[in-house]
């Protein structure tokens, strides 16, 4: 039970609500929030954690990867007013003295007990999203035509029904018509004097509009990623992306990855909802926003086609997600989908959305999109295709035969559990060496090093082995272990020793935080537990195929990640087979660009299909009871020797 | 603006509404209705017509053939108590005098303009509706499949999401699920342990049940006529018909016939709502009776199958009908459809609806499941097919062609246009002949004649004739014109001579109204004008296909009409050509029967197909334009010589 009063700008404009509780008559809690200059503030009852009451604001997204249990330390949160009981130890471990000092909490362990005025930093929206990709090419004939049809006028000579007198000229006699357009067609064809533009797929009359609209064809194909999410609005009639939006998924402070979000949702039905009026609300407020850009008319938007893992894709449409994070990891659907945008509830456009199948709980409808963008299935020659985002999938084959599987390995190379990790931000270290016995590092925005980004941390590995500071097993050395006086004489300027030995990128004097930023021995760990994965991932779907390495012609690294890594540094921590190197390209996000080919090319029905054919194509390997992997997977854990 | 407070029993139960028009608190009019031992009562605004302030109670139905233009007489209504003014001249032309004492008025022509108490005679509900048919036979194999799956249950060796599992049993891999299923599928499975029940159409999976259901199967066919409504719910298991209701069609006080109706619905999009509202809330509350009746679950009729005339079935759906009642007569749709009964609004069970598809606006869908029934385009030999109720509906043919028509010949055989013309109820003179120079005739429940129903009004006509008193063109004799004495004496008792010349079947004193029951010149030349319209339209198709009426085989008589005339009779005055009358049949209500077949036979799926190859199959004749038919139906004005 709560009231959301957005944009009160700081004045006592709320209104108080009052409900029965327990028989009692209680005054809800006013929780009010400022970002920036907006202003916003909700209305809660007794005792739940800050965190969800600021997650209760739609526009309001804060970073929170362990999905609430006080696990990550990411959801800071500046308290301004307000009854509070002091911080748990267990929180004083995540918060700097300068924090403490500033009043930051974990919001996932406060809870509200009475109103409260917080500040939340507004870092969180500022992250660099990649929506470049390959770019479309090809002709036009995409899944939604628009034809200008003047139609005989009735007479006792031609006494066809409304309806049939337009299907007759598309032609579409079997169509699926809805009933809210059969009622509209009779009085909208007298009106128009039967010059109508007609809308419409393979096998449904979508709209008819009086008059000649053809010229207005406009679709959206949306990628939903667990991280982040990127909306692009096509002109249909050019093919041209007329615009692009994009922002973290707002269902991040329901946990960083598809298992915290399982496990949210298992907590209930309303939670679940939950996270679905989450997604809908804000893939509805991209859409807004791109018709707010565009100054094209919503009316004009016939479809929006979406892409994304199989757990995004139950959470957008409300379907309980659950059987995929335990064995046997079984999802409720995996197939296409098209419905009404209308069967979402309140969504602010009145189109189809298109969804893609996916592959496997694990290997979802971003992978299909993204094996259709590089047309993997249709390749004679061998191609790999690795898209590592929140987690890693990873697939191998050719026309022939896909293989397709998934790895827990993305969560390191967003900056999840390493200490300093963050997302591509303001302020991330993004790229690194070690030259003339000196770190140096670039950051996105060349401002002070807040953390560490995923290209930042394989060009910190990267280093860390070139230089000899970390040996092939991936431990810290002490200075007397290295045998190069310069390489010992920077060990000792650069390792601090507190729990456990670290390496410090830049002193907390230079930093933006006014703490170390650090790269430690349990973060090299982390990337040594997810390069293997991802490493032994391809091993195995070669094996699998009788294949070797070298038969390989095409390396696609697909995903934010892939675009921005040095292919080098990956190749140093092994994490792509050195011998691949030069036939490896970024092809940027291929899960949005597979969605829009769907939606625009010459081919966009094939397309469509094809998703269902790429789906019968690969065999999904399931990782976890592949002795293989296992095996392999122990083996690289090491780094190459250097 | 209106408030309904039912079933009070006459106690001051009612709450008063108070509303604001035009910036002015006013409190609503009350008007009490009673009927038999029910007492309903109805809030309204002032100066809306008694009819319409009645109509507004969905349990009332007042017959008002003309739509409440005062025209047709026969919403007659007492007044037991409230502000009044005096009838109009026009208005005391429709009482007789005992009627005026009682304080009977039309109640299209009072205007309510205070609290009222009106009573309304419970004649109208206890109508004689045709539910029989010839009955259906055939193995079965229905548009609706139960299936008991035990499912392999999930294991890392079969992944399969649980939709695929339930649909690669059935099989039915590209069926259509909807949003609210495919939420409900991943819980439903893991409580079922895969032990469940699918129900599924050729394309569509309609839900899934836990545990093994089977054997509860259920359907309703229902053939929605302008004058009535009969439903049949239907064991789809054994084919058997569990229960039968039917009753009056609820919009029958917006007029008599489709063109009253439609007039109505283009008073504005409300009133379209209104009529849609009706049927749709009576087809609803049958199918709950239905439920009541029997026993069964209204969750385990999964299928609606709607049959009735384009109008109707526009109506139903809420499609604008308007196009349909001028020339060139066209309607918003013809299609079959199905929809989910959600779409209806408020509908009382979660099913699939399937109406069939209609020919023409005049030859709808009822004539469709007629044509299905009698199977006449399955046949080599010709055989015609004569509908008579509100219109009447001929098609003529065999299974190369189908020629059909409409003629506006319907309402005076259901007595719309006959001065003492009433429907099938109890006192309806229903056969009659002249023996031994006397009248003799017979009522619906043996009670005392109120009026003449369609068996009745072509048996008197065909009495007249034979015995000279009316000759062949239709004119009532004189007593000094018929040469036979007896004849003569005859003529002088029956006939009595006002505005026009008429016949007395029953005196005033052994009526049942307490006035004389009258046939009229009048009468008779509506006879004429329906029965030439029927008989010419025959004639029409005959020749359109270049055939001679000896080559027909069959000739089956639908629809209630059909069922009780006496065929001699209808010989007699020559609405059946004489020839045909030893291969004529009554079949009944083939419009229910018809879509019976398509809910249950073991060709249900190939009958519904059927039904697009028949409106395919049969070409429309339109008569308006037709010279054959404009000739032939003046020279058939005349009765054939006897």
């Amino acid at each position: 039970m709560y009231h959301v009063v957005f944009d009160c700008r700081g004045q006592a404009c709320l209104s108080r609500t009052v409900v029965i509780q327990d028989n009692r008559e209680r005054i809800l809690n006013t929780v009010k929030v400022s970002l920036g200059d907006a202003v916003s503030a909700v209305e809660v009852e007794d005792s739940i954690s800050l965190l969800e009451a600021v997650s209760r604001i739609n526009e309001l997204h804060i970073d929170a990867p362990c999905g609430g249990k006080g696990t990550c330390g990411k959801c800071k949160i500046k308290i301004l007013n307000g009854e509070q009981s002091g911080p748990s130890e267990k929180e004083m471990e995540f918060l700097s003295d300068r924090e403490k000092d500033h009043g930051y909490r974990l919001a996932c362990l406060v809870d509200v007990v009475g109103d409260m005025d917080v500040l939340v930093d507004d870092l969180n929206d500022k992250s660099q999203i990649l929506t470049s990709h390959h770019g479309f090419t090809g002709d036009l004939n995409p899944l939604i035509h628009k034809k200008y049809l003047r139609l005989p006028q009735p007479s006792l000579d031609d006494q066809r029904d409304d309806l049939s007198r337009i299907l007759e000229s598309i032609p579409l006699n079997n169509a699926v018509v809805s009933l809210p357009l059969r009622k509209k067609i009779p009085n909208l064809l007298q009106e128009a004097e039967y010059a109508v533009t007609a809308v419409y797929s393979s096998d449904t009359l979508i709209s008819v509009e009086p008059g000649n609209t053809e010229s207005s064809n406009y679709g959206i194909a949306i990628d939903i990623g667990t991280t982040t999410v990127a909306a692009y609005l096509l002109d249909i009639k050019t093919g041209k992306i007329i615009d692009t939006v994009s922002g973290l998924n707002s269902q991040k402070n329901f946990g960083a990855d598809v298992i915290s979000r399982i496990e949210f949702s298992m907590q209930g039905p309303e939670k679940l909802k939950m996270l679905q009026d989450k997604i809908v609300s804000q893939i509805g407020n991209m859409c807004i926003s791109l018709e707010v850009k565009s100054g094209i008319s919503k009316n004009s938007i016939y479809s929006i086609i979406l892409a994304g893992n199989t757990t995004m894709l139950h959470l957008v449409f409300g379907i309980d997600p659950s059987g995929i994070a335990l064995a046997p990891f079984i999802p409720g659907f995996l197939q296409a989908m098209n419905i009404s945008s209308t069967e979402l509830g309140n969504f602010p456009l009145d189109c189809i959305i298109y969804s893609l199948p996916s592959i496997s709980g694990y290997v979802g409808a971003d992978i299909v999109a993204g094996i259709l963008a590089t047309r993997m299935h249709e390749r004679k020659e061998l191609s790999l295709l690795i898209d590592i985002g929140t987690n890693g999938e990873i697939v191998f084959g050719n026309r022939e035969q896909l293989y397709a599987c998934s790895t827990a390995a993305g969560p390191a190379f967003e900056g999840a559990h390493i200490s300093c990790g963050i997302g591509g931000i303001n302020g991330a270290v993004d790229s690194a060496v070690i030259e003339d016995d000196v770190i140096r590092y670039t950051t996105i925005g060349d401002t002070d090093a807040v953390g560490i980004c995923g290209s930042g941390i394989i060009d910190i590995v990267a280093a860390l082995l070139k230089s000899g500071i970390v040996d092939f097993t991936g431990r810290i050395q002490d200075a007397d272990e290295v045998e190069k006086e310069s390489t010992a004489s920077l060990l000792k300027k650069l390792k601090v020793d507190g729990n456990g030995s670290a390496i410090v990128i830049e002193k907390a004097a230079k930093s933006g935080t006014g703490d170390d930023v650090v790269f430690t021995q349990k973060d090299i760990r982390e990337v040594q537990l997810a390069k293997a994965a991802i490493s032994a991932g391809i091993a195995t779907l070669i094996n699998k195929a009788g294949r070797d390495l070298n038969e390989i012609e095409n390396v696609f690294i697909a995903g934010g990640f892939g675009s921005y890594i040095s292919k080098k540094s990956a190749g140093v921590i092994g994490l792509i087979p050195a011998e691949l190197l030069d036939r490896t390209e970024s092809v940027g996000n291929t899960a949005g660009l597979g969605a829009m080919t769907c939606a625009l090319s010459s081919l966009s029905e094939e397309n469509f299909r094809d998703c269902g054919k790429i789906t019968s194509l690969t065999e999904y390997i399931e990782l976890s009871t592949d002795s293989f992997f296992n095996m392999k997977y122990m083996e690289d854990m090491v780094f190459p020797k250097y």
